[in-house]
């Protein structure tokens, strides 16, 4: 896809990056200013939408809709409320519009489009659907501490911080752990990292580039937890694994 | 940082995205258009720089010099190319030269550019390297398909597909595992997905967004690897992981 403005009936599926309105990517800026409608995604309890603030620059005559949802862990209610979104684009798209969904981050890593993009596939042609990446909230985060995410034969692995089991079994099958909604289970997490003397090589960010209340730690020995924002990303370098002997 | 140019003595290490000239940040382009020299690395053995041609449209009056390097996996002379480069920067920001490092993908996602700030960190202050993230290869891979990456507690890993292994190993740890360097041991990932039965829930890429040669495929079943490029990605859904009950 090579596409440098939105086409009548074509549905975009845009990352935008962590917030900042210098971190989308060209295509995604042309895309945002030629597109007929653009949705956008906001969360109930949010006081504002960092979305839609990031792409203001680029707004213009498009028409906005913002999409509200309830952070449910209910699939149920999920999947319905995104069958729903994507009735109306499939409308709009039937009608010759092009609609352009805007998410923070990438469209495919921990992200609500995915449950539109389920529900646009039953109902239109596939090529007619375009996911554009985004920086993701792991990018940005590990940006502000010059480290490398992976090198060599490291493996880097992302999940959600929810179930401390399973963060406790990852440590031991990377080098570096990403740990997405950390704040949540943040006590926790705070006394399995002192247990395996991880500490020290944990870093954590909230809210980087998104406009204030930016909080940087690279190392977790002293650190107090309170206030923490939802939007905490946490990096825990397990070790490395260098290059093996050749044939080895 | 908010920079919207490159200051005098400064070092960007910045990420480019897979080679098209749209899937820059505009806070990428802003930085070359503003750079007094940009370094560009080419592996011995490439043709052409993929970086450079990706970049040309932002070129005007910079410096632009080339990194040459060796793909060896030796760690001794890896370092020691990266230090004589290391010690060229900090003479040129020593001199209050702007400087910006070009990186395919992101610069801290199995990019040489960590051995470059490796042995930067000794010798210039903290405060005027900066790191600005990329779309990364797996990011622009998973764009073609449409399934996400992660959702709910899925985990996502990431790792050089050259130990075989561990490359077993890891479909157990995790829902989705994306591996870099695929094309030097397809036959043995090939084999190794069969007898897990999981072809048909392998993707591959090559060569997306660089101008050629690009393949995308779907499903591994049936595929033929011959001639397939060294630039190859693939993305191994193993299964998912809902939301946990609440509580549970």
């Amino acid at each position: 896809m090579n596409d440098k403005t939105a086409h009548p009936g074509h549905f975009y599926a845009v990352g935008i990056g962590p917030g900042a309105s210098d971190l989308l990517t060209l295509r995604a800026v042309r895309l945002i200013e030629s597109a007929d409608i653009i949705l956008s995604p906001q969360a109930a309890g949010a006081n504002r939408s960092l979305a839609l603030a990031a792409i203001e620059p680029y707004l213009d005559a498009q028409q906005v809709e913002t999409v509200n949802y309830q952070m449910k862990r209910d699939g149920q209610s999920t999947s319905e409320r995104w069958n729903a979104v994507a009735g109306d684009v499939l409308d709009w798209c039937g009608a010759s519009k092009s609609v352009v969904m805007i998410t923070i981050g990438d469209p495919l890593i921990f992200a609500t489009t995915s449950y539109l993009l389920q529900g646009l596939e039953a109902g239109m042609a596939k090529e007619n659907i375009h996911v554009v990446p985004g920086i993701s909230a792991f990018q940005i985060a590990a940006s502000r501490f010059h480290d490398p995410l992976t090198l060599q034969e490291d493996r880097l692995q992302l999940m959600s911080a929810t179930d401390i089991n399973a963060v406790e079994a990852a440590l031991d099958s990377c080098e570096t752990l990403v740990l997405y909604k950390a704040a949540g289970v943040i006590d926790d997490l705070l006394a399995l990292l002192r247990r395996k003397d991880l500490l020290r090589s944990a870093r954590l960010v909230s809210c980087v580039e998104q406009g204030g209340g930016e909080r940087v730690v690279a190392d977790l020995s002293d650190f107090d937890p309170q206030g923490l924002s939802y939007m905490t990303t946490m990096i825990i370098h397990c070790g490395r694994r260098s290059w093996l002997e050749q044939g080895g």
